[in-house]
């Protein structure tokens, strides 16, 4: 192989990482923008099949595509009236090309159906991905909630039309 | 064409398209440090001059840099006291080498001109942008307001010097 | 030189360019994960031997790996009981492949042991990096913090297990 194939392929393995990484913070991306807007052909397409979701007290575990949608129609969005999350802080680090590990961290402001008042999560979210027939996907996802309580006296209100 | 030049090429397209996506994110953060820091000059950079900002309830939509110094100047800043804004979430799509679509999600905080309280904005900016003479820059930004509201009994106070 | 050498030895520049954004803004990631899990050889694997951290009121500025240490295991960490950080709107510029500023905005939601109130700060961090032996660190931290208050009322509250 001359230098200059040799020089492309090291750069094309660079190159690659780089697109993994955008592809990995897209998948936190899609979590946020397919739960809040109810998106859930968007929200699904981020786990592998064989995914497990420990999203903890006071929701549970969830394995599986079965065990996402259980989460998010059986128990999370009867839960939330609306909700706004907003990730940051991704950090990926790479085990292979295709194994990864993200930490990010999650500010979510909502309202929950059972009453009126504001509420504030603010949340880590531990993940391990994998790349699957050339798609980055969560294959697990721990959950640390640091807190989940009301913003005292305060309502989420829309502009008025 | 050798196959390492062919390669090269390749490499460079993806290459473009990652500096494309740091340049369209890069947009949104200019939107916050120069509406936050009354950077006029800065927030006017990312608008093409045919531009539209659809900001929706209670503000309007304004066309062109006529507008955007109309909606800054005589609307915006005499409205807030101080701002803000946090921008995450950012879903960068291409449509072509030079057309892509980006949808993120922005927290504001910040004190009304209006009023002491602390006021809390969440809202969703979906942008159509165009890469015109080697620049990035946003052709239409439709706003979605999902809250904004008073913090209740909360007032923003700096640290004293 | 070939043409296609030459085309990589420009390919690995940009390349090289867009690795070292994504390397600075992870420093900030681990600054927000190191200070909230109370990850000292995390955070402190940031900053240079040399550096400068100019918190301002009413912490004060901090020279050097002996001041980092004074800062967070004297100062910050006794007066908090928890803190979430949260950094967004990165503007990376290099001066030099080596040379970069970087303009970020944070908000931090905790609670100070001094109080029960959950507390509210927002702040930019307008930061010097350098890349010394390979490895980008931050050489002098500006911070400015727009507002430092309680939400009144709101006691943050983890679920129960």
């Amino acid at each position: 192989m001359s230098n200059s194939a040799a020089g492309s392929e090291s750069l094309a393995a660079r190159l690659d990482q780089l697109e993994s990484r955008f592809a990995i913070i897209d998948l936190t991306t899609a979590y946020c923008h397919g739960f809040d807007n109810r998106d859930f052909d968007l929200f699904l397409s981020i786990w592998s099949e064989d995914c497990v979701w420990n999203i903890g007290p006071p929701f549970g575990s969830f394995s599986g595509h079965a065990g996402i949608r259980e989460a998010v129609h059986d128990v999370l969005w009867p839960a939330w009236a609306e909700s706004h999350h907003l990730s940051t802080n991704h950090l990926v680090e790479f085990q292979g090309v295709d194994d990864a590990t993200c930490v990010c961290d999650v500010d979510c402001i909502g309202t929950l159906t059972s009453g009126p008042e504001c509420q504030m999560v603010g949340a880590t979210y531990s993940d391990r991905l994998q790349r699957r027939n050339g798609r980055w996907q969560i294959v697990q996802r721990d959950v640390t909630i640091h807190y989940f309580n009301a913003v005292a006296g305060t309502v989420l209100q829309a502009p008025a039309d």
